[in-house]
């Protein structure tokens, strides 16, 4: 049997990746007159009084939506809703597996971005977070801002985010590796969507200052023709010198190339122009830019990809359960940019010093003490900064 | 411990009467990579074909969520959608315990009907059934009406219908006993917001012709002041003699007392002034319309309340979970009149022949037998009236 015939097997016979399970007893009458009426009136008569106590006497503590409209769903594209929820879930079974989280998966009928936006305010009493999942560029850039705006609970989406978290920690290794200073590496990043332009929104926030975001037609700089408006103002914060070209213009000389694109875009030729000891991330799924050994071959000194089969796998994974799990355990009412630079931190530290190599710059996505170090460093970041509530 | 203290203390100590469990392993990476990427593409690309396989590789097939807007909570009223989530996680954990239904508590931050259902509407293809809970009258009748137009799953307000269910299954039994024909009771429904008149409405249905509608100021009757748009219609079609006046006035003679309104509205007099083998229905909670040992020695037959320490406990638990476990296994598109009729003939039925007296005219409330009874009808319904989908 195929992977792809197993999974639809499996698919059918779960039934679904997720159910419901009961933290309470109603066997018995008295377990009812407890749990529900009447007793349950005097949790909601208190938390009525103060709504905060949703935290105390509701599973609100430990529960993220995971909310997708279906547009962009793993590299499909625009599947639809329904289509999507698969996927969403997946991403709450990793919830509940690597972090304790109870995840609630819901596809949204609508791509309008301010019906998206209300819909999830709307429902935001029920959850202590909200993970936006495979939304499309630029939407989901306005949405995940208009939102956070109106609730006072954590909204993170992922695809932005946690990618560019775990990046920044396999970068934070890779440079140290190639005893490179951020001040000093020049980055392309290749994909000018959801994902690349987080990743460089965050490499720009710790420091890195020599980036240039490049999409299907080359180099994206201010005032470039088709960008859209998250594109031109990165543009103008990234490329201060205008640069212009096509991928193999500005690859030239680059210590660093971050794929978020397509199969094959990134040749041996480009790598073999980089800079010396370049790294070369290149994560597009399940077909990466470059083939590892292809890289490698032409003179990259660090690879990684999106996959578990090579060494360096750069997975979400990484990122999001600790990130939730340090928000909720703080009830911290944002993610804020002190709580991403925390997981970066974090998550390079978690390979040891002395296993530190061109092979090995990330822990390995399923070793357990990703989740514990990533969600404290996190939580105490929040706390710092004042966003924490708890 | 008193029992408040008690509900809060367990409350606060399951922290969350449910969460999430998983159905898929994802210890191993073989494990990620069917339940995730990129195994989950085919599920994903096979439901963007045909949405209806959403009910085969998710949860859809037994998702049900419960939603509310916190505006009619218990007997507490508007208490806010944060404080009506306890209630909510209460009634999700009996959907689970009494009929495996996996149910999602939501609660939403507006009143605006057209919020509400918009709201709803675009999360529906997540679900497969919706079922409303503690929206305040009239809105939930408007709710309910364009949200079942907009959507491809089951609507069910259970305050509405379950109630009305479990009513007209213990009304049967009751006059079955007493030698009465529906045909020539007189009926005084007390109370007309949503339950009541959806009592109503179900009875009207069922080929009962004379019921009076009361609220606090007497009975309704069509052109009445103060008549809202849903008690000018239930009042038009149920007292076609245009009967006003007070409780007190409309009660003599009345065969059946059925009270969805407040401790203390019906009095011994009120009782004693019923025609000969009266019925009581008193379910206001926790204090009934009158105690069942003043309506009998005033000389009521038959008294249920929706207490669980006095004989004929009328609860809807011995409705929704079966109703919803009938819609789901046939995929009905929604819950129509037979499927009511059906979850009636079948609650009734569930009191054996030879057990049937004054003192039990309804299974009890724990009875494991009666949601497989009431599913079966109502799957058998939803096939015969074609709203089944498999």
């Amino acid at each position: 049997m195929t992977l792809k015939e197993k999974a639809l097997a499996l698919h059918a016979q779960w039934a679904g990746k997720l159910e419901i399970a009961a933290r309470a007893p109603a066997e018995t009458r008295e377990d009812l007159s407890v749990a529900y009426t009447p007793g349950v009136a005097e949790p909601c008569l208190a938390i009525a009084v103060d709504p905060s106590l949703s935290y105390i006497y509701t599973r609100r503590h430990n529960t993220v939506a995971v909310i997708t409209d279906g547009t962009a769903v793993l590299g499909l594209g625009d599947i639809g809703p329904e289509a999507g929820m698969p996927v969403m879930e997946g991403k709450c079974l990793l919830f509940k597996k690597f972090a304790d989280i109870d995840a609630i998966p819901l596809c949204l009928r609508t791509k309008d971005t301010d019906e998206i936006v209300k819909t999830i305010a709307l429902l935001a009493g029920s959850f202590g977070g909200v993970n936006l999942e495979d939304i499309a560029a630029p939407r989901c850039f306005e949405i995940e801002r208009k939102l956070q705006a109106l609730v006072d609970i954590p909204v993170f989406h992922d695809d932005q985010h946690g990618t560019a978290i775990v990046v920044a920690a396999a970068l934070q290794n890779a440079l140290r590796l190639a005893g490179k200073g951020k001040e000093f590496v020049r980055l392309v990043i290749n994909g000018a969507g959801a994902a690349g332009i987080a990743i460089a929104e965050l490499l720009l926030s710790l420091g890195y200052e020599n980036i240039t975001l490049c999409d299907r037609k080359g180099a994206i700089y201010e005032g470039a023709p088709y960008n859209n408006p998250a594109q031109e103002d990165i543009a103008r914060r990234t490329n201060r010198d205008k640069r212009a070209g096509t991928l193999a213009d500005v690859i030239q000389g680059a210590d660093v190339f971050i794929g978020v694109s397509g199969p094959g875009a990134l040749t041996k030729e480009m790598v073999a122009s980089m800079a010396e000891k370049p790294v070369v991330f290149a994560m597009a799924n399940p077909v990466p830019e470059i083939m590892p050994d292809e890289a490698i071959s032409a003179g990259a000194y660090i690879v990684g990809t999106g996959r578990s089969d090579f060494p360096n796998q750069i997975n979400n994974l990484l990122a999001f359960p600790g990130v939730f799990r340090g928000a909720l355990d703080v009830r911290a009412s944002v993610i804020n940019q002190p709580m991403r630079h925390a997981a970066v931190e974090a998550l390079a530290g978690c390979v040891p010093e002395g296993e530190l190599s061109p092979q090995k710059i990330l822990p390995d996505c399923l070793d357990r003490r990703v989740v514990p170090a990533v969600a404290a460093a996190v939580a105490r970041a929040a706390r710092e900064s004042g966003v924490a509530r708890v």
